[in-house]
């Protein structure tokens, strides 16, 4: 089965879902879901520009509202999974013909959106990053690769998922498509969850003492303890690992330290802590906890630093 | 065996110092080493002025240089843990008929003291805190005890510690005299280190959270876990806790509750990361782990946190 994307509406207008606007509106008719109205009149006046790894201008089509948008071949979930159920549900009986794309860090976004709608479902892993300089510009800073692959639960071939990493790659993004993406999701689970807890309660980016052990205190040392226990609950789950997060983590400060003395990536859990936002972390350490109680795997560490996070993530008693 | 105490040289000038200071010179000549020249220059000029639990104005002798002081029959050493061997160095060959009294939080500062003097020593924890206003003001904020006993590791009697806590209490602050103080020691250490470090590194004050144990991700039971490894590691050395650290914790932050809705202590270490400071967590959390370490107790998220603070900790790689 071949499938051709015509049009892509994009929900959510942060730094990933402008990327892929950004780049995707060349190929196909883009629209794109904001959360402020003022937000989508600037996007619809003065289309959307990306710069840094690529430059382009492009015409918008955005609404802070879902009915106002057409319907599409291809619906990117882009928001954070923090605002995903409130997004998704404004969908709900809309884009009947549509295939969803997750693009939310962690773990359990497609059973949210498979709550609203019978759409076949592709899962997405993304490792680019930008940064949002204003509503209507995002610069493009790591165009590093989005895995994607047919999601479990659905009946969504493969083929689907291979047109729609296709369309990211003629776009001018990086993708990969896996027949079966779980072992890739847990890689970056486990990654995500030793990193962007441990980043978020020292308030440090993702810098070269994440994988220093030289002396006991190291923090590598814990990096490498976090990881540990979520090979265990993978394991269990009876997945096996894509890549192995340690090693992510070690390449990942490698890049930061060797690239750019000054680049140092801030994880999207301390980017929220600092802005006073709802962190990820039910869905990134939550989830590998869950999994874990699931499977009778003790996991200490990762369980102390999901309480840290919660407490430390300001929202947490709202 | 009485001990007349006359003169009390007052090492350190934060609020523990003050606090000692402006209380005791009803009583004694006081004098107050302090590490800014013209800080000594304002305390002997204008006095210090002590508000808040108690009211006093009193005149003090104050320098920058251990040498201008007079010799002295008790030595209050209230500088920070981290400031203490160079403070202490500045007193070697002086005050040799003084005996000293250690104020540092966790453990390991008589040993630091006894590397440079022979002097009898009076081990000492407080419980009380102060705002310093000024060079010159303190505010007496929590009126609670400090607790001393003669240390075990010089010959020192328990007169001579009942003589510096019967000045403590003539003079309008709280003390408590041990015979052994160590099981006072070890359970403010276990308090310490559980409520400094997450207080570190989630940002939050002494507040109610930190003994909640309703929900899974609820702080309090981190906090717990925390004080079942630290008496895990006084068993293994033989300390018999004089107070569970548990119910110090649950005790504090009732206080804090009920008795000031906005009240909210800042533990030290907190104060210390967000003044871009030295934490003294290698004499707490870190006190702490090598003890464990002797004994062969394990004690993973002692350990975990203790990394935690030391990466948030700025000064780490200085």
């Amino acid at each position: 089965m071949s499938m051709r994307i015509e049009s892509v509406c994009v929900i959510g207008s942060g730094a990933i879902g402008s990327l892929c606007a950004g780049h995707l509106a060349q190929l196909a008719d883009v629209s794109v879901l904001t959360r402020r109205e003022n937000q989508a009149a600037a996007l619809t006046e003065q289309g959307l520009r990306v710069s840094g790894k690529t430059e382009r201008h492009v015409p918008i089509r955005a609404s802070h509202r879902a009915a106002d948008l057409p319907a599409a071949d291809l619906v990117i979930v882009a928001c954070k999974v923090t605002q995903l159920r409130e997004a998704i549900a404004a969908f709900e009986g809309r884009a009947p013909d549509a295939t969803v794309l997750t693009l939310q860090n962690g773990m359990g976004a497609e059973e949210v959106v498979g709550e609203h709608g019978s759409w076949p479902i592709v899962s997405g892993v993304t490792f680019m990053s930008g940064v949002r300089h204003s509503d209507v510009h995002v610069e493009y800073e790591l165009d590093t690769a989005t895995w994607m692959g047919p999601y479990h639960g659905t009946g969504t071939s493969y083929e689907v998922a291979a047109a729609i990493g296709e369309l990211f790659v003629a776009g001018g993004l990086r993708a990969e498509v896996f027949a079966d993406l779980r072992p890739a999701q847990w890689s970056k689970l486990l990654f995500n969850t030793a990193v962007n807890c441990v980043a978020a309660v020292t308030d440090l980016p993702h810098v070269g003492v994440f994988a220093r052990r030289e002396r006991d205190t190291d923090l590598g040392h814990l990096l490498s303890d976090l990881v540990a226990e979520g090979k265990a609950v993978a394991e269990a789950a009876g997945v096996e690992l894509y890549e192995d997060p340690w090693e992510m983590n070690v390449r990942a400060v490698s890049v930061g330290q060797t690239g750019n003395e000054a680049y140092a990536h801030v994880p999207s859990m301390l980017a929220d802590v600092r802005a006073g936002q709802a962190t990820e972390v039910d869905f990134i350490a939550g989830s590998l906890v869950r999994e874990a109680d699931r499977h009778g795997v003790p996991v200490p560490l990762t369980r102390a630093l999901y309480r840290l996070v919660k407490a430390r993530d300001r929202t947490y008693d709202d």
